[in-house]
């Protein structure tokens, strides 16, 4: 699928806000892309349908959840998380996108999972850096990526998991587990 | 068992330092099952035996996690964590001590668990704040202590993920879940 089509699909499901965000993370991701051997047109289109479910009523992701099978604990933590996995699911259906690699970024760019690919990285860490986010901690995250993508990655996973924390929010327990298994292979 | 005879037989398996703290966990123990109306008895007796295993040779508590099928789990993460269940067999096993409320205080006062009972909270907390611990946040922890024993316990398992996640090492899955545990139960 070509850059202009799939922009054109995913403009119709975005707020303007959210679609210069997502110009922003598919800039981002093609350049990680470049620096670190990735596909970069995988990269351009996982980066492009990342946030497609991210405007879809409650209802309709908790039914693609729990009708698709996904993992039912998702229905127990905050529903911020909700549209990654019904992005992917959605994408496939509607836009006919069949890649799985690139459904898998979609899947995994909100709580990560353990043994993640590259360019699953790429799109969870494109999202965190963009140019358009602005928030503590997010130009240490930039400067890391430049460096070295795990520990940039580690960062980002290390500052949700932190901003959740300070709230007493519960955290989704992929997402702890992708900070363990990063830590680990670190350690190794 | 009274005070004294479980006194003597931890006193042989301590150095004297961690036989100070372990008389500081006890009287923080007493007085936080007085003030949260649990077993003081208990409390003592938990808050004695809790670190008995704490200086078993690592062979020793790392074939006793086999041999007893405990969460082969925990021999992935840091080994402090294991004089907690291995104390809690050989507490039973050596001390003859059996009652099951105060073996699982032995036994979780490190990492936590979801569903964490009143007695293992206790022991959990008096561990973190007795008078002989000093580092940041110990004192906050005993101020929350004064008012609600959850809070307390909240902020002291926190206080210990985040310590650990700002050296990048791992986090143990049931610390992760006892953290979820409570704060999910706060929200209710």
């Amino acid at each position: 699928m070509e850059r202009e089509d799939a922009l054109k699909i995913v403009r119709e499901q975005l707020t303007d806000h959210r679609y210069q965000h997502t110009l922003g993370v598919m800039e981002t991701a093609i350049a990680l892309a470049k620096q670190y051997g990735a596909d970069e047109k995988k990269a351009e289109l996982a980066a492009i349908f990342h946030d497609y479910a991210k405007f879809r009523p409650k209802d309709e992701m908790r039914n693609i959840i729990e009708s698709q099978k996904f993992s039912q604990d998702l229905l127990h933590y905050n529903s911020e998380l909700w549209h990654a996995p019904t992005g992917a699911y959605l994408v496939e259906k509607e836009a006919g996108l069949m890649d799985k690699e690139i459904l898998d970024a979609i899947r995994y760019h909100t709580a990560g999972r353990p043994n993640m690919t590259l360019l699953e990285k790429i799109i969870y860490l494109a999202d965190y850096i963009e140019p358009g986010r602005h928030f503590p901690g997010v130009d240490e995250v930039r400067d890391l990526a430049k460096q070295n993508l795990d520990t940039a990655l580690i960062q980002a996973v290390k500052n949700t998991i932190l901003f959740l924390m300070k709230k007493n929010q519960p955290v989704y327990p992929e997402s702890f587990q992708t900070y363990n298994d990063l830590v680990k292979r670190q350690e190794d």
